[in-house]
């Protein structure tokens, strides 16, 4: 089965990167952009035998590996 | 308005960082995983001017500069 986590900044953590984007973005003339806050995504394949504890297993991952949630918000969708 | 921008790589493109990702999860006993692979996902906020022409600006942000589209596929969504 495959899933997909998506990992995003908390509102109100600066985002540089999105900032910079967003410069770049508005110096190539790209119209009505206000803002642009980046994150990142995990398309996770998993066996079948673990499909059972797929949402167990995946908060595990997030929370010892793929977000720091200190700063970052996490979200599992289940394909 | 707001968007929502996925760039994921193209099927068959090597993802060294996922197979990283993939190899941390297997040492940190998180059972079943069997691939991984990352992609990039930009929070985008549309003045309501540009919410007209939206799914083209957007379209153009991605060609221009959010993806790399030899390697990089991209969608769009409109929330």
């Amino acid at each position: 089965m495959k899933a997909r986590i998506t990992v995003t900044l908390k509102t109100g953590i600066l985002d540089p990167q999105g900032k910079a984007i967003e410069g770049a973005l508005r110096s190539l003339a790209i119209p009505g952009v206000e803002s642009v806050r980046q994150g990142k995504v995990f398309d996770i394949e998993l066996s079948d035998a673990a499909a059972a504890s797929a949402e167990q297993t995946l908060k595990d991952a997030c929370e010892k590996l793929l977000a720091n949630t200190v700063v970052e918000n996490y979200r599992i969708e289940l394909l």
